[in-house]
C-alpha cells in the first residue's frame, strides 16, 4: 500500500533528523530561550526580509491558530474565515474554546475574497444592533488553502486594503506554506507575506519536520507578551530547542524550498496523468494536494493499492478524492500512481 | 410616533406591576430561595404538567441561553441552530464565550427540520476525522422563531425522535413563548413542550414582565447543580423574589395566556390589512411579529408615523420590515397602523 | 423575626419604586439606549465630577465584576484581590469562567495594602520564569470591604501610585458604596474615586434599588466597545431603562446618600450597644455591616428573635456574626436588637 | 559550566533516539492512531496492571494538566491543589483559561494531606452559600512534588478514601514519576497509582524523551471522548507516532525505571555531600531534585562553576537552591559538584 493520504505519514527529512541527532547532547536552557531558536529565528527573519518580526516556534498548527487568535482578539471579536477553513471545521472548536466566534464566509475552491470580507465588516458596522453581533477583527486565510489552491499577490493586496479600511488583522495559516511559495503558478513569497500580513506561520510538520510551526508576527500589537500566551495554551515545549534545531536545518541550504518543490513536482506527475486521462478536479491543481473527481469504480479500484482520502460523492456515480505528496514521496511511487490512473 | 419595533418598549403589565408593589416590603431571603419563587415554580410545573421539572428564574434571554448550554455541554460539544437563531447572530458570541460552537444550519422561515439535524449528526459520526469536528450534542430551536413562525407538534415529535436517535438534547428558546402557545394556528402547548424537550424556557420580558425568563428543565442530567451555573454566569439576582413575584402574577388567572392572545389579536388586525392590501410576507404571519414586504416608498411613508424595524431590501424597489405587538399595544394603535397600510 | 442578615431582603426604596411606577407606560428603545439611562449617567458623571467618564448600568454585582475584568484584561493577565474578596470566594468562579486567575493576597479586616500589591507585582516581574506566571494587571478592592471596613484617601492614593508604577488597573467594587461614602469616619467620596480609579461601580441593589449597578469607567482603554461585553456576558437588560429610571431616582435629591446615611445610623445604634456591653468585633465597625463576637449562648439566644449571618467560631466558646442594616431597617428594629444585646 | 538547573537540558536518551531514527521512514496514519502508540499503550497498561485503562499520549505537562481537567470538570467545579502546585503557580493560568478555579491549600514540603482536602470539601458543602462557592471536584497532586518529595502509599490510600467520601477525582501529575517510583524510600509503584487514582500521567519529557506524557485514565467518566479534548486543546500531534515510538522505547527493557534510578543515584551522590558538610534542606531529599540551604557566599561560589536554580533567601545570610539530575547527568559531573560542596 502506497500512502498518499497526507503529508505527515513519515518522520523527519534526513537533514532535519541529522541535525537533531548531532545536537542531542548539547545542554541548553529550556522553553525556546536557547541559541538554536535564536539562530533559526534569525534565518527566518532574513528569509522574510523582516528584521523587526517576532518569531516564535510552536508544536502544531491548531495550537498556532488558537494561540495567535487568543493573543490578538478581545472577547467580543471574531475571525472571518472560509466555511472550509481549518479553524472552522477541523479543530474541534479550538477557537471557540478560547471564547471567539469563527465567522464563516462561503468559499470558492477554499478561498474567500476581499469583497466578501468588506461586505461582512460593513454589514456589522451598519447594523443598528451592531453591539449584539460579534465584531469581525481578523481575517484568517490558509495559503495553500484546504483545497490546495493559492492566493495571488494581487488578491492578497486587495485583502490587505480591505483589512486596513475596516481595522482587521490579516492572519495566514501556512501549515503547507512551503508548497505554496514554491508552486510554479505562485507570485507570493515569504517577503510578500511579511509585508502584507499582521501575522502568519511557516509550517514545519507538513514540510519535513517531526513537528513545529514558526509564527512570524509583524504587527506590534500582537507581539506583546506572546510567550505568556504560548505557555498558557500549552504550546511551550520544555526542550524548546528541538524546534530551533529543526527550523535551523530547514532554513539552511534552501532545504525548506527544496522540500516544497519536491512535493509539488511529485504532485505534478500525478496531476498530468489525471489531466491526460481526462478527469476533472474539484479545485485547480497547483500544489501538493490534488482533488480529482473519479468514477466510483475507478476510485474503488485505486484504493486497493493506494491510500488516499475520500472527499465524498460528486454527482451521480462520481467521487472526489485527495492525493497528498510530501518530501518523502518517491518518484517511483508518484509514477506508480500516475500509471494506475492512466490505465484506469 | 406609535412604536411597533419591539415587544419590550414599555414596563410591566399592570397586574405584574401591582404584585411587585404589594410585595415590596416583604422580607425574604435572597437569590431565588424565597417563597414567591417556590410558588411561581409550582404554578409553572402545574401548567406544564411536569411535577418533576426543575424551574429556575433568570433575568434575560441571552443569559438563559448560555447558562443552559454551559450546564449541558462538555467542552468539545456544540449546539445545532438555525443560521438565523438568536444565539448564532444576536448575542455577541455569548455561546462561544462559554467555549462552545454554534453549528449553523440553513433556515426556512426561521425553522430547521429534523432531517437537517439528522444529516448533520450523521455526517459527524461517520467522518473519519470525527474527533477533529465539534460533536453536535444539542438542538436549539426558538418557538416562535426569530421570524415569528411556529413548529407544529408533528415537527417537534420528529425532532425529538432524531434527538433520541443521536443522543442530542432538545432545547427550546421560548423568549416569545406566550405568543406561540396562544396562536390560533398552533397545536403546541406548555404540556407538549414539557414532554418533548430536555429543557426550554418561558419568556417573561416580552410577555409583560419587567424582566425574567423561567427555565424549565426536564432532563435530570441538566438539572444537577444548575444554580451554581446561574450564579457563575451572572444570572442570580440578589433580590431573586422579584422574578418569583412576576411569574406568580403571570401564572395567576391565566395572565400569561391573556397577554399572548392579546398580542396575537393586535397583530391579526395589522396582518389582515396587509393581506387585504395585497402585500406579501417574508414568513407566514402567525404570531405577534409580522414581516411584510413593502414598496420602498410605502415603507418610508409609514415610518413617519410608526416605529418599526427595517429588515433590508427584498428585490428591486421593495423592503421587508418587522412589526411587533405586545401586551401594551392598544386596539387603537393597531387599527391606526392597519388603516395606514390599507391607504398606502 | 427581624431580619438583619443582608441589605437586600426588601424590594425598592419607595422613591425608587415610585419612579418605576410613574414611568411604566413610557415607550422607549431597549438595551439602555433610552433617555432615562442617559439622564442617570449624566447625574452620576456630575456627582463624580467626571464629564468624560463612561457610565454603564448592569443588573448585578457579579456581572459587573466579570464584565469589567473581561473587558480590561488579556488572557494571560490576572487580578490581585484580597483572599476574602468577593470575586475570590463568593462568585462561583465567575472570573475564572472568563479565563482569568484571581491572585489572592492575605487580607487584614478585608483590606490589602499598596505594599502587598507592589511586592506581588515586583516578584512576578523579577522571576526568571515570569512568562510561566500569571501577569498581575489589575487590583480589585471592595469599598466597603466584605468586612464593612473602608480605605482611607491616603491608602487609595498609595495604591494608585503603586498601580501607576507597575502598570496595573485599579478597580473598586462598590456594591455597598453608598454606605462607604457616607460613613462618618470616611474621607473618600465619589469624586475621589473618579480621580483614583480606572473603573469602579456604584451599587444600587444594596442601596435601595430593585437591582442595578452603575459602572463608571475613567480609563479610555477600558471604555472601548464595553457595550459589546455587556451584551455578550448577559448583562444587557432588554428593558434597560429600568436601570436608568432607578439610578435617576437615586441620584435625585440626594437619595443615594440619604439611604447610605440611614443604614449607617441604624448600624450605629446596634454598634453602640455592642460596645457598651463590652463585646469585641472581628473588624472595625464603620459602615452598615457589623461583625461582633459573641459568646455562643448569646448568639444562640439572639438568633431566636433576629435573623443574621453566622461567621463561624472564634476561639473557644465564641462565635462571630454579621448584622446588616439597610434603607429598610427601622429605628424600632435597630433599637430592639440593641436592647437585646445590652440585656444579653 | 555543568548544568544542574533542570532535567530537560539535553535531548533524548540514546535508546529513545535510536528508536526514533530506526522508525523514521515508516509510513503510519496520523494523530496517534498508529501501531506504535497502540503498542506503547499496551506496554503501559501491562506495567500498570490496568487492562481497562485508556492511555493517551500528549506532548507536554501543562497540556496534559489542562486537558485532563477540562475533560473531567463541569464549569462550576474546581481543583484542589497545593499552593505550590504546578497548575497553581507555573502554568500562566492555563487551568483558569479553561474556566476552572484552582483551589489552593497550604503545602508542607510540596504536599497536602487528606485531612486538608476533607476539610475543604466539607466546608463548601456545609456553607449556606455553597452555590456561590466553586465546588471542589478534583484533587491534584504531583508525585514527586515540586519539592521532590513523595507521598507514601498510606497517604495516598487516605487521600483516596477522602475522595470517595466527597465525590472527588484524584489526579496525579507524574511529570517526574520515574524518579518517584524508583526512589529508595518509596513504596508507591505504577500499579498502586493505577489502583488509587482516577487519572494520572507518566512523564516522558523529564525522563529521557524528547517530549511526551502518557495520560492513564482509570475512571470511565473521564475516558469518554477524551481524544476530542486532546484535539481541541492543541495536544494532538500530527505525527502522533513519535509519542508511541518514544514510550515504546521507554517501556522496553525497563528503560523508564533505569533512567529514574540513575537520576536518583546521581542526586544521592550530591545529597550525601550536602549532609556530610552539614547543610540543611528545604524539603527531604528523596528523588532527583535537591533543595539545600547554603550560606549566600557558598551559593555564589558554586554558581561560578555549576548552573542551578535559586529558590530565594532563607533567613539572614542563607539561600535555598535547587539541583536537578537526569538521565544525562554523568557520575563525573555529580562527583564534581559533591566535591565542590564538601570543600565549600
Amino acid at each position: 500500500m502506497l500512502r498518499f493520504n497526507s503529508d505527515y505519514t513519515e518522520g523527519a527529512h534526513p537533514e532535519v533528523l541529522q541535525h537533531l541527532i548531532e545536537t542531542n547532547l548539547c545542554q541548553t536552557p529550556g522553553y525556546g530561550t536557547d541559541e538554536f531558536c535564536m539562530r533559526a529565528a534569525g534565518l527566518i527573519k532574513d528569509a522574510c526580509d523582516a528584521p523587526n518580526a517576532a518569531v516564535h516556534f510552536l508544536v502544531g498548527g491548531t495550537q498556532a491558530n488558537f494561540t495567535v487568535i487568543a493573543a490578538a482578539l478581545r472577547p467580543h471579536q471574531g475571525v472571518l474565515s472560509s466555511d472550509q477553513g481549518h479553524i472552522h471545521v477541523h479543530e474541534t472548536g479550538a477557537v471557540e474554546a478560547t471564547g471567539h466566534k469563527v465567522l464563516a464566509l462561503p468559499h470558492t475552491h477554499g478561498k474567500i475574497t476581499a469583497s466578501q470580507v468588506a461586505a461582512a465588516a460593513k454589514a456589522q458596522k451598519e447594523d443598528d444592533s451592531f453591539e449584539h453581533i460579534v465584531q469581525p477583527k481578523m481575517v484568517y486565510l490558509s495559503h495553500p488553502t484546504e483545497f490546495g489552491t493559492l492566493y495571488s499577490k494581487e488578491e492578497l493586496c486587495e485583502m490587505r486594503k480591505v483589512c486596513d479600511e475596516y481595522g482587521l488583522y490579516l492572519f495566514i495559516d501556512g501549515a503547507r506554506l512551503g508548497f505554496g511559495i514554491t508552486a510554479e503558478s505562485s507570485d507570493v513569497g515569504l517577503k510578500d507575506l511579511a509585508k502584507l500580513c499582521d501575522v502568519f506561520y511557516i509550517g514545519g510538520t507538513k514540510l519535513g519536520a517531526l513537528f513545529g510551526e514558526a509564527v512570524v508576527i509583524l504587527n506590534d500589537a500582537i507581539k506583546e507578551d506572546f510567550r505568556y500566551l504560548i505557555k498558557q495554551r500549552g504550546g511551550m515545549l520544555a526542550k524548546g530547542r528541538l524546534l530551533g534545531v529543526q527550523f535551523e536545518a530547514m532554513f539552511t541550504d534552501g532545504l525548506y524550498e527544496r522540500i516544497g518543490r519536491h512535493g509539488n513536482a511529485m504532485a505534478a506527475i500525478i496531476r498530468d496523468a489525471i489531466v491526460e486521462r481526462g478527469y476533472e478536479f474539484m479545485a485547480p491543481p497547483v500544489t501538493n494536494q490534488l482533488f480529482p473527481i473519479f468514477p466510483c469504480e475507478v476510485a474503488e479500484r485505486l484504493s486497493r493499492e493506494f491510500a488516499f482520502t475520500d472527499m465524498g460523492a460528486v454527482g451521480e456515480g462520481y467521487r472526489a478524492v485527495r492525493f497528498c505528496t510530501s518530501w518523502a514521496t518517491t518518484e517511483e511511487a508518484a509514477k506508480a500512481l500516475a500509471k494506475a490512473i492512466l490505465e484506469s
